[in-house]
């Protein structure tokens, strides 16, 4: 034995400078030190009895429990059908599907659901109260998701790219498929399933015709096959003019009857590779991807034939509202309205419009989307970007669950006040039959997925809203830090408040005031608010500040181009009144005179000079903060994140004096006191940008 | 304690299912088994007592002794002076530098070096013979590096993506340089040192003139201190127009006094940053990259003009003879010998020109570059590409070092017989005054680094080779096997066979008797011998197999362009005459008749065809070979290289089937007997290659 004692010392010695290299998660299942509450729990983990009946995934739910509970408590537990003191799975057909009930009843854990993905769930619920270390003695929980779809999209091209992924290259890998599975695929597929995500869109919007070949196809079925034991459903994006690029047609219309057939043949080529495909995700004419439009037809013209297509085998379109043409008197806040608000009410059943969470494009605050609360008759599914493409890539902490949820709780007041935008999405105010959402994910080859590790808490606080948007960022915060980082109470109350604080801080030193798209041309990490020229006047960033001698902002009033407009009234009045609204969208609305009096008391110079060099200092102590926590954290993560805030630091402060700089050119008024003004010029900052732009 | 081993154990338990991701190469340093070797090397391993001399790579050097023999023999390594049974660092001035001794004198273990560096490989050297399970007891080796710059070019983009890497994106995190350091930079590093590569180029040739500036050059820094404890030096590829576009300079020319003076003071802030900065690397005036020929001047002037910049800081500059015009006419084969030849002697003497090893582009097989011999007066470096850009990307098992040997060990007959290419770059054909060797790195964030993990045999191949160029591609399979895969004796000899035929195998299938350059157009995995447009004539396929109703094959003999003439009179006697050639080189060099008769006995079109079959019957003997190692090889690994074995099956029948049925459309022949006609079409198989062709 002493034998065996050295090879495992030296083992884990050779192992330790890796041993946390984040890859394990959330789901780390160390073993709990904690022996009071590990005695409790071992008091209800003596056997499992699977009453509930044998399934693929039931069967993935119990390895699941006997390694977590194997890691968590060093036990071995064993199928029996004892009376007392285990886990119990059982048929409940009066839970909903995919929900599920934890109770204690007669000293078992009773773990029932109607469906054996509930059991999956409800099996990773309970592995989470161990892992968080709760009791368990009078556990009774109840739980079902409030939305239908909870997706990931991930934006991976063919070639192993990622479109805005910053955490390495896609984890699918395309040419080693089918017949290489990576077992990190399977490692995947439990993490989604443990925050309740049942259904991927794998490859990018901009969509490659090629995954639509029988080859391709071949690949996407070992993917659907590694993932369905973990109840992941597979969707794809496609290429509108496949019929074009594929079968040779000569035009890719919609109600070109041969285009029909084309797209009811391959729809049923792409089910007989997986007879459980989820459905078609739809760029379609934005950004220059083809579409209906091209032949007079409209959005629904085109949602409706891939509809039909999909229909016999009870597949989903899922159509993207992501669309804005380049004029340059026109207000992309409008546009993606202004072409699908006509169309409500005449696409198929089986079609779901995908709405971002912003009328703009993911930037690190907007008004929620002017769609949401105006499509009565067609399901609309959210579309929140998980990966950091306007959030600082992977060198900023930002902690999105805070963001996710901010829009989520904004009242559409489109029924009524209590009409939020969670309940728009979750079916409740319009009575949708179909209800999704998706997230952009931030995933990658990383060892640690994510790039920057508290980037999976982002991931994970995801998955657990899309579940139920009324848990709240603190319960997200609380749950993964202990899953994740640490249980030390005093490190976790210090990380918990840098997560709590990093989102304000990013739009602070970013986009204060409700500025927005003001990042660098390409490389959105940076800042580049002199940007007057690009391929379309909508991608510059004078386009949206509009700073002038007078002021700046966006007159989204009546006044202007009355974008406002698109909402309910008791949404318009909140927003209308540059005085007495929220400042955080003021400059989303409003063109606001350089010494105009905020309510803060200060003029909009020095508010706006007071944000950008607040969100700095708020860098700094989040180092600081970070820095307390060394001694309970993982040398190796503690290290990395470290790293990672002082790269943060450096870029705070690249955008506070790329912007104070510029703007001032405008405003034309000192640096208010107590701030100092930037050591470096504007041409020095420009400079800095410009590096990132070199081929 | 046992409470200890229990955590151990479900530690273990735990991480089990990644235990062997690859991760660690052949550094894995495993507790041995064989009890009698390791009690024999422990009676060497008592103390360690550093008489050499403290410095950081001698501190590194320990380390990893420690760490090695922590891992292989579970004994804690002291320092410590005392007289028998140990190891003993020591100085040595009559070894040359970087190079060691391993000696037992006195019953202790004398590693003795000149140098830090050398202390370093030799420690890497006893590592090994541990590793390997060698005897100890009467060891004796000297052994020092044949050539001086044994360097990787890394092909990294600033975007971290990698120009032709199959294994992830880049290992070089840029932004989060300099703040971050990914502590797989030092294991990148240690695995270099660990077969002698000492110099590194950090980006693709393809350069962006980002690197050059003060931003990314605290990054450059950054992991040049992480790799100095390992003894490699940092260089960068440089974009020859940096003048203009870093600079706003008018001109990039380099007899321009402003652009030298540009070029020096870059130089200096280089060296500002890194003050054992190796110099630049440059692709100039070839595939769009810019050059001094704009300008009307040589690829000397060009080099001469950085090699001044860089001379003062003891720098080098290495120019990449990879050069050739998109002339109808011409042919790529002469191009670089027609621009380089004349040159040979006007070079600055810190200038090295890069030579790839064939004149076309990293073929399956090449002959050798005809520059090599031909430049008496210029150091030549050899640029080997361990990246498998034409020979199957990641999905093909291909053992490298037997092209490399093949290479090296040519004759140039440049100053009499024995001239080998091996020994014009190791300097003793010409007595060049240095001497360098690259590789085109194949390592990428694959958790295995290299994503098949037989490749991580390529790269650990190419440096044995680059350190001592006499070793032979079996005592390089041994090693990497023992060290990497299994010490079970008859799996080893199983996945040695598979190594040694493996090369052999891919080309019969791609592009045997000497065929080259069908690769697929962008993508370089397949086949597409009928492209026959493309940007450029020589971009094209039938450019250079030359099929017609006659024959196949390249007459590059005094009947045809002569580029025959270009090699010394004894190469182009073995060559000349293609009924007593080698028949590796047939069609590099001979337009054959369909019916020729070979010297195998088989006419051109059925020996063709036997070795397409051929090469496919191969690859399924090594996919049932390797099935024989299951149980002597980590799960993990068997499960990934069987997958990608099957994915090399499936892309062995397309090439094999496209080819035969491709070139029976000009020799009109059918597949000659045993071997059955493919079951696909040709048009079946061109649609094939479509597919990857899409956007």
């Amino acid at each position: 034995m002493l034998k065996i004692i050295t090879i495992f010392f030296f083992t884990i010695l050779f192992f330790k400078a890796n041993a946390d290299d984040g890859y394990r998660l959330w789901l780390k299942y160390d073993l709990l030190k904690n022996t009071s509450q590990k005695s409790e729990y071992k008091r209800f983990t003596n056997f499992i009895d699977n009453q509930f009946g044998e399934s693929t995934i039931v069967n993935t739910a119990q390895k699941e429990l006997k390694n977590g509970l194997a890691g968590m408590l060093g036990i071995a537990l064993q199928s029996s059908s004892k009376k007392v003191g285990g886990i119990v799975l059982k048929k409940d057909l009066t839970i909903p599907k995919e929900g599920y009930k934890i109770q204690n009843i007669g000293g078992n854990i009773i773990i029932s659901a109607q469906t054996d993905k509930g059991i999956l769930y409800g099996i990773f619920d309970f592995l989470r109260q161990i892992q968080t270390e709760s009791s368990i003695s009078t556990i009774n929980i109840s739980s079902s998701p409030k939305i239908q779809l909870r997706m990931l999209n991930h934006w991976d091209n063919v070639l192993g790219t990622i479109e805005r992924g910053y955490a390495g290259s896609s984890l699918w890998k395309w040419y080693e498929l089918p017949e290489n599975i990576d077992p990190r695929y399977l490692e995947y597929a439990r993490a989604n399933a443990s925050i309740g995500i049942n259904a991927v869109v794998l490859n990018n919007v901009n969509a490659s015709a090629r995954f639509l070949t029988k080859e391709y196809l071949a690949k996407v079925k070992a993917l659907a096959d590694a993932f369905r034991p973990y109840g992941i459903q597979v969707f794809l994006s496609v290429n509108f003019a496949s019929p074009k690029i594929l079968g040779k047609l000569k035009t890719s219309d919609p109600l070109d009857p041969q285009v029909r057939a084309w797209w009811n043949n391959k729809a049923q080529e792409v089910y007989s590779f997986i007879p459980d495909f989820g459905g078609f995700l739809v760029k379609a004419n934005s950004e220059g991807e083809p579409g209906p439009q091209e032949y007079g037809r409209t959005h629904a013209d085109g949602a409706n034939m891939l509809a039909e297509a999909v229909k016999p085998f009870n597949g989903l379109v899922i159509w993207r509202a992501f669309v804005y043409g380049p004029d340059p008197k026109g207000d992309r806040f409008k546009e993606a309205y202004n072409d699908f608000k006509p169309l409500d009410g005449t696409f198929a059943k089986n079609v779901i419009v995908q709405v971002k969470n912003g009328p703009i494009d993911f930037m690190p605050r907007e008004p929620f989307h002017p769609l949401f609360g105006a499509m009565p008759r067609t399901p609309l599914a959210m579309e929140f970007q998980i990966t950091q493409e306007y959030l600082g890539f992977s060198t900023n902490l930002v902690f999105l669950p805070l963001l996710f949820k901010e829009t989520l709780e904004t009242d559409t007041y489109a029924t009524g006040k209590g009409s939020t935008v969670a309940k728009v999405i979750d079916g409740s105010v319009h009575n949708y039959p179909i209800t999704a959402i998706a997230g952009v994910a931030n995933t990658g080859s990383d060892r640690n997925w994510t790039g920057h590790l508290m980037s999976q808490a982002n991931w994970y606080g995801y998955g657990r809203l899309a579940w139920n948007h009324e848990i709240s960022p603190e319960q997200i915060a609380d749950e993964w830090i202990k899953m994740t980082l640490t249980k030390d109470q005093s490190s976790h109350k210090i990380v918990k408040n840098i997560l709590l604080k990093s989102r304000e801080t990013y739009v602070n030193f970013t986009n204060p005031l409700g500025l927005h798209h003001i990042m660098g041309q390409s490389i959105h990490f940076g800042m580049e608010p002199w940007l007057e020229k690009s391929a379309r006047p909508d991608w510059t960033a004078i386009y949206y500040h509009r700073a002038d001698s007078l002021g700046i902002g966006f007159d989204r009033t009546s006044k202007g181009n009355n974008a406002l407009g698109l909402y309910a009234q008791e949404v318009q009045n909140q927003w209308n009144n540059p005085q007495k609204m929220d400042l955080n969208y003021l400059l989303w609305f409003h063109h606001v005179a350089w010494n105009q009096k905020l309510s803060t008391g200060k003029t909009l110079w020095d508010e706006l000079c007071a944000r950008y060099y607040t969100g700095v200092t708020e860098v700094e102590k989040m180092q600081n903060e970070w820095n307390q926590v060394k001694s309970n954290v993982d040398a190796e993560i503690f290290e990395d994140v470290k790293g990672r805030l002082a790269a943060q630091h450096r870029e705070a402060l690249n955008w506070r004096d790329a912007c104070v700089l510029y703007f001032q050119t405008y405003s034309k008024q000192p640096i208010p006191a107590p701030f100092k003004k930037p050591e470096r010029t504007l041409d020095e900052m420009k400079k800095i940008v410009e590096i990132y732009q070199l081929k």
